[in-house]
């Protein structure tokens, strides 16, 4: 499969074109930058600290597009709206990585997806979305005695709290249950907050040294507790999860798709 | 509904017996022994620490069971199977918690599910069941790039290994990833057993203090961890298992049925 | 040594008896309840569920404590505070897990304890107060490169977060690091609290099921951890605490002791 | 404090001199390798990964410790010798994270000593080493009613069971109870082991994806459980480790001293 990365020259473009230089099946047909970043013009694989691989990195999508079977773009929601543009005018797999999407941004993502396979997620780790999908199953299989608890640790240098992933996956407990997060959530205890309240999903949060990620969901009943925990050690799972996504789609027929059509999690 | 409880003077027994006294939609109608315990005669709830409640212990099913909707039933497999015959002939719901059963065991009780409500397992814990359902499920999306591994923690007078739950978590891997368990079971690693083979499932054990049981698997790949756990804190949830099922079985058609359907896990 | 419970009728008391009974190198010399209380009168063995014992419950603790070698406390301050002036009188060992007790009350136990063997703790749990002394010990070695975080699980019924004992772990830490904890917590993460600030000490509370407690201190530093934890299956280990500081004691000279000091924790 | 690598070209000797350069207070002096290595005469600064840093890479560490005040060495023990003769004669400070050392070599370690700095390891984490002075200092006040068992997670490529880190472990364990390792140490545990021995050490192993290291020490009591965890996020906590050895041993009058010495872990 002939791959376009875009975004080449910041660090998840760098993994990406060190992990399809090593993975069987792929090969980079091309390295896109926005107009104007220094990288334009250099080596692609020198960029990614690996040996010249005589790709050199462009602005223009176009014409590489046309020779590609498939683009991973974890950039930014005016390039990614383009270039899903672009995807569907060649009817082509476009994985899309970035994070900030808009509602207008989605809707012409979607518009995009009639021609293209667009496959697209907050959270491109195979883990966390499998995670996810164990949870929803799960809190729709044990009833509100089982009281659940979201907890995630990150880095020192984490601004916000909780971490989106660890709303994803409190939505995720909430959908399995039939109930609103937001009317349900517990995200501050301190001092004398009473007892806990049945129903509610309650989230803690760690911060310390450098910690990739990691994230549990409990459920806890009358003298049994389930557990549930991702724990990522680098940020290279987010590339992998992307390829796959890219190999998954090469071939289907064009429509909008999540990393759970990715892992065949439709029916948990 | 009403319901009878087997082996009433056990420990299971008790605990059941204190459970039905505080569950609503429950009555305990009937409290049985085997003949020639000391129990015979005593009130049932006084056998249980509380206050009496009229029920008094006998070693004859039949009378009980006419008034009776349902049975539960941790004792041995020859009792066990007299009961389900029992059980047949009124219709009505047979829990089954004894462990043991030979396969003629199990052909008898199959026949009596054609006329009983049969629920049986080996684990009549909810959590367990569901770690099992979700693990089986997890093996089947991911790929052999992910290691497979079965912790568990016993209290010290344990004395088996790794624990029945344990192998039972490790099949239900084995049966998602579609492979056979006993060809593939790394349960020794000690000197030099060289790097692990990919496909294989791992099997670590700890004993310990007054540990009560926990189970944990670990699905290890490419620089992510997913971890799935279950902890018990007491066997009482091995009774509320066992009542849920009871619950869950009342008004059924006849058959023979596992935990797994109790808790809608069949499609996992 | 022939010990004396107070509050011999409380969950504690009762506790506290069933040990005593199965413990070598310990007798059950009395058992003291407050005037009032329907235990008087009572046996003390009956009571904690045991076979009589000939041991009745009083509300005349001066009789008792002239044969006795030691009594064990967990009630509430105004009779800790006379119990420690007759142990001082009788001079012998007084171990207090009551809690709730004022500065004047600490005072007055003080000045018992010339005389008395007092051993006070506000958690009679070796556990506890050993984890509380590695911490200390931990974060006097380590610079504030490390950041420090508290997390607790209790059950859902714990009406106050964090937990008295996550506290005192903080404060262990705190003093450990020659820091002032209130100056320095982190008690509340939501939304966008910023990146983690260098030298706080954070805490996250899980809330959940009948979970009896479980702490954990966490030093996370640059691409390594270390987690130091508590688990708490049952309350029983209060009283074995107890019971320990009780045979600690025998034999010693009066003085004001901690769990720290039964444990041989003072050089940690 | 002007500091040689010795390795230079190695993954560790990379890792150090990108540690050097972004931490105030050291700087690189010299970078050695072995004589004939092709890195001799290359830009230290490049090798690493970073810009040219004028520090050319030599296979003569006379020069070069004439007019540093330390040298670091992750390289092999024939060398790792003869450079301590060199920093004894040079009365600078020697960190050696070398292993595979004979008693031959610590003996021409220890006499070197006498007149240099040295300060060697088998594991130069801070993490490690405080966990193994936290287990040995515990041990000691536990008595043997708690069960120790050592649990760690490695890679699947690492070939030995249980890891180096566990055994050390392990040991530390023992000796803070004061009893020999390898006559109490379970490390196997299979089929019908019966109950656990009282006094004994269990070792636990998992082997699975990436992990870098993990490692926990458990003592379970009679209802409660401490447990003490190292998790390594990467190796380059080992490179910050030599350096903070070199910082400390700066100064310091010529010894022999461990990383235990470093973190002031000498009366734990």
């Amino acid at each position: 499969m002939r791959l376009v990365v875009a975004g080449a020259s910041g660090r998840m473009g760098q993994t990406l074109i060190r992990m399809i230089a090593e993975t069987p099946g792929v090969v980079l047909a091309g390295a896109i930058e926005r107009t104007g970043s220094p990288a334009i013009g250099e080596d692609a694989g020198r960029l990614a600290g690996l040996d010249a691989n005589g790709v050199i990195v462009t602005d223009d999508p176009l014409g590489l597009l046309t020779s590609a079977e498939g683009i991973i773009d974890f950039t930014a929601p005016a390039a990614t709206v383009e270039l899903a543009a672009l995807a569907a005018q060649m009817r082509i797999v476009h994985v899309i990585g970035t994070t900030g999407l808009s509602k207008e941004d989605f809707a012409r993502l979607k518009a995009a997806a009639r021609h293209a396979v667009i496959v697209q997620s907050g959270n491109m780790s195979l883990g966390v979305n499998l995670l996810a999908a164990v949870v929803k199953r799960v809190a729709r299989s044990l009833d509100a005695d089982f009281d659940i608890e979201v907890l995630e640790m990150h880095h020192n240098r984490k601004v916000d709290a909780p971490s989106g992933t660890a709303l994803m996956l409190g939505q995720a407990a909430a959908e399995g249950r039939g109930i609103d997060l937001d009317a349900n959530a517990d995200r501050v205890r301190d001092g004398h907050p009473g007892a806990r309240q049945k129903g509610h999903i309650g989230f803690a949060t760690l911060r310390g040294g450098t910690v990739v990620g990691e994230h549990s969901v409990i459920f806890a009943g009358e003298n049994e507790r389930l557990e549930f925990s991702h724990k990522a050690e680098s940020r290279t799972m987010f590339a992998r999860g992307a390829l796959k996504a890219a190999l998954w789609g090469f071939g289907r027929k064009p429509g909008y798709y999540s990393m759970a059509d990715v892992l065949g999690l439709g029916d948990f």
